[in-house]
């Protein structure tokens, strides 16, 4: 019973009014083919799929599942067809140069196809879209022959690649990684080991599947030094791509999940699997930073996905279900009940999941620019380039991946909230979408992983704070210039006092942990991630509010209301959600002995 | 792979340490049939049930399901062999007078009987535990004639209850209730309508079942006032409680859910099905209250019961799990990385956990008192009495239903997290409590409708605040005691703080309510229900802390570890979870008008 429908004037808001995506098109080649009619017709495309061919498989594929028998991954009904759709279609390569068979547009246009896709149906979402991690290594790894033999056949969606990094004992832990690959007489590697939770590792849309493994040579240093990546087919080719004989790579089951249940997670066993080394021996684990931060920024949109699609689907049933009467004085007196969107508390789960399914798009649609420079200067092969728009990536990474998808699970709890009785039952779908929303904290690292990356890593590690500091500095910057606006001053005020907030916090843990006890990171590591993201957001809707106010009287290209909701949002969010951040500053600075101190054995004393 | 072992030392400090049960059982007659030895073998006896019988039942329970065929239900494999095992030992009547059956033990071991059951298999655990409120409206409510009819076959377990209250149309808002109780001539009722949600309402597990149904006689008066109460059994008998006829009861579907797959949630039809009224023509309303009551502090319960079962198994994957190494310096040189448990943010998940399911037992525990005193009055039918009691109990009522719960939701999620994507695979079970814990904060009237019976009704409608003011009067007395003890003071100081602002908070809502607009209410319920409920463990994790303080220096039961952990736990909860307390001030108390102001027809503007 759930529908989808493309947030179209959301996304142009976005991209025309706030983040001026045709000026900044203009500063790059795969944006320069990108006109504003070109930009539509994509749009329009990607909704019209996303709402008619995608959006109708999302219940009935959960309720069936992918099918295990004998190696072999069926999936649901419908996928396949709907798969040929897409690739046909040309989707999967929109963002890829055209000499490999994609359209050469900018990656942003990807991110805002994955959410549509994604929000439609994510399991579904999940094959095109882990295969653009296999991808982009080969794009930026891959010798001259691997890029002509491989990019060609994933470009175009007729073959489909996987990462496989996770083992039975490690996930996060790339360091206990045992899989290994030993050198054949002709220049292959015999790769031989097992990997667990491998997404679209098998499966039945495509004719190949192209998976990349980490692995470790046998003189490799031990740890994530020792990590090597190679190309491993479950078929093998010919130089053109002509399929020959299936490679050692099986698969040996497929999970039983709590939602994703038509994504098929596979158990992948290598057994003397040919394998081809791509990028230099030893040197994989850097390949796969850069892989997860794509992977996580992915994750940061499944967050605004079921975000999305709970709210679209909750908000008409609080007009349509009926129960009490509102605190204020009856609103509907022909009617047995008020419509539950008159309570007070209805309209704040509600507004709730507006601030934080816009506010994420906003987040997600500001990095979308720097992906665009970032796959820029990856198809250039400009090594300088790329580490500097990673580095500015880097910082925002952990946010959208962690913070996004922990204010998901709210905002669908809202959506199942809102349906009382009826969110738990199956048929409506609310339930399969906090079902696989579940995920997104957990895989691509979890929520502490993220927490320990920002505020460990690209906080304090890499500059002792200095990436907060540029980043206040430039949303004081902003602040500034409306500090006078009598629409406006009340947030930028509030936000100004956030910024000196948030490097006081910063300062005070980088001082505690030199000092006193270096495990005060981890422990405030998940409420300063929290805290990031509700002041990161804060400025994102403070943004869009200056837009709404300054489109109200100047005209833009959607109606008055449209920009009135905004800035009624904007209240609502500064309001009732931004003073969490009070009790996150509270307890992250406070003491946290006790934590480390106590011994484990007296959690639970038998 | 989940399993579960009764935390017999954690109940019996709680029981004998900080809320005297032994001297409270001797004030009242059940309760002094309650000696410490028939406690001991009482509390081992639902251990051992628990542990042994119905745990194993859990995660096959919901692996399987219940089928619907041909109206009827068939639970899960064991599950019949596991009620009889339950029903023979006299389990399902510990708390109900020995004339119908029970053991005349009081009503506070019947919680901890739920608590044991429910963690053990909160599916299994609600079919006798829906019964219970049949039990309790006949006892309260029913003639000599029916008591002695019902409650031998219900007390001991022979026969089930339902309680059949929500219709398609409604749920909490029973004024749209429409089944309907026609006159029959022999002084019966014919009832017609359908109900839904029928927790029980069909199964194999007894030869019949008892439904207490609400539905309007012809001259009722609209709305709530209109509602009486009938006892529908499934299959009629004659005074002696020989089964005769089968009755116009009849399952239409069992529903398809997101958990709690083992119990049955049925559509109850009644189709000139056979009635008997209880208690007065259209009084139902204030008997449902007594009932819903009960069914909330069950809940609370059931909130409790799931933290318990996921703290319990993630704690140990905490010890045996490897990733990386502490950022405080190696700790397992000998293993490939540290347990996770070394890390802070795992301990800060592992003792969030902690605190909410100790805290939360403690609140369960401290209102069980109540639960006795009601019960006596019950049994003694000393109206005035009852009213008393209820009213006490009361006010915790929507915090146990509505905190514990929502509490709940987190610390079942931060065991999935501890399991990183493990926690996403059945197998391992963590997705099944967190797919059972869900519904909790659905049924018996969602958070929402909890937050509007606290702040709404019980604080503000009913005494204008007296009863925070009450509370917090003996919080602080308590506090009073403490004031100069160098262990305690960091605490009291903190609760006296925060008793005072809860007052303020209270009176600003009041005076804002009153003045300016109503909906402030319902807009800030949830903020203040979780203030509240925060505040209230609060109290009670410093309650524990002095009572683990002085047994420390003066000896208790348990070993001077478990006192220990209680002191590093309070002091955990009131560095870490209580400053939350501060957004939540000041969100309740912000303006809400943008929420009621803003065209509900802008959310999303197509």
């Amino acid at each position: 019973m759930l529908t989808y429908k493309a947030p179209l004037r959301d996304i142009k808001f976005l991209i025309n009014e706030v983040f001026d995506y045709p000026g900044h098109y203009k500063t790059f080649e795969h944006g320069k083919n990108a006109d504003s009619e070109t930009v539509g017709m994509i749009l329009e495309g990607f909704a019209d799929l996303a709402e008619n061919v995608i959006a109708p498989l999302y219940q009935s594929g959960d309720a069936e599942g992918c099918h295990f028998k004998d190696g072999e991954v069926t999936t649901p009904k419908g996928f396949k067809e709907a798969y040929e759709q897409f690739a046909q279609g040309g989707w999967q390569g929109i963002a890829y140069p055209e000499q490999y068979g994609g359209m050469a547009l900018p990656m942003s246009l990807n991110l805002i196809k994955s959410e549509m896709l994604g929000t439609a149906n994510w399991s579904f979402a999940m094959y095109p879209g882990l295969s653009l991690g296999a991808v982009n290594t080969i794009l930026e790894y891959g010798t001259t022959e691997q890029k002509d033999l491989y990019l060609p056949k994933l470009v175009t969606g007729e073959w489909s690649g996987t990462m496989c990094l996770t083992e039975a004992q490690c996930g996060t832990d790339l360091n206990q990684m045992k899989t290994s690959a030993k050198p054949n007489d002709d220049g292959t590697y015999a790769i031989n080991g097992s990997k667990i939770f491998i997404s679209a590792g098998e499966h039945d849309l495509t004719e190949n599947i192209v998976h990349i493994v980490l692995a470790r040579l046998p003189d490799a240093p031990a740890g994530t030094k020792g990590i090597s990546l190679f190309i491993v087919p479950k078929f093998l080719s010919d130089n053109d791509g002509n399929m020959g004989e299936r490679n050692g790579v099986s698969c040996g089951s497929i999970e039983h999940k709590m939602g994703i249940s038509a994504s098929a997670t596979c158990v992948i066993n290598f057994d003397n699997a040919t394998g081809f080394l791509i990028g230099e021996p030893n040197k994989g684990l850097k390949a796969m930073f850069t892989y997860m931060n794509t992977a996580r920024v992915g994750t940061g949109i499944q967050g605004l996905a079921h975000m999305e699609l709970a709210f679209q689907n909750s908000l008409p049933y609080a007009k349509e279900r009926r129960s009490m009467r509102a605190l204020s004085g009856t609103k509907e007196p022909d009617k047995p009940a008020d419509a539950i969107h008159y309570h007070a508390d209805v309209r704040r789960m509600l507004l709730t999941q507006k601030a934080f399914t816009e506010g994420a798009r906003s987040m997600i649609y500001h990095v979308g620019r720097y992906s665009d420079k970032l796959a820029d200067a990856t198809v250039r092969g400009d090594k300088k380039e790329i580490e500097r728009w990673e580095d500015k990536m880097g910082f925002f990474t952990p946010v959208l991946k962690g913070f996004l998808t922990e204010i998901a699970q709210e905002s669908v709890k809202n959506g199942l909230q809102i349906f009382g009785g009826h969110g738990y039952i199956k048929e409506w779908g609310m339930e399969q979408i906090a079902r696989d929303a579940r995920i997104s904290t957990l895989y691509e690292g979890t929520t502490g992983v993220q927490a320990l990356d920002l505020l460990g890593r690209k906080v304090l590690l890499q500059g002792g704070g200095k990436v907060v500091r540029d980043y206040t500095a430039s949303i004081m910057k902003w602040c500034g210039d409306y500090a006078l606006d009598k629409d406006m001053r009340k947030y930028v005020w509030a936000l100004t006092k956030l910024c000196a907030e948030w490097n006081v916090l910063t300062g005070r843990l980088a001082i505690t942990a030199k000092r006193k006890n270096r495990e005060i990171i981890s422990a405030a590591s998940e409420d300063y991630l929290m805290y990031s993201g509700y002041v990161m957001m804060a400025y994102h809707w403070a943004r869009m509010a200056a837009i709404a106010f300054d489109k109200m009287k100047n005209g833009g290209e959607q109606p008055r209301e449209f920009y009135l909701a905004k800035t009624q949002t904007a209240e609502f969010y500064f309001d009732k959600i931004l003073p969490r951040t009070s009790g996150l500053a509270d307890s992250m600075t406070a003491p946290s002995e006790v934590m480390t101190d106590m011994d484990i054995e007296h959690f639970i004393i038998d």
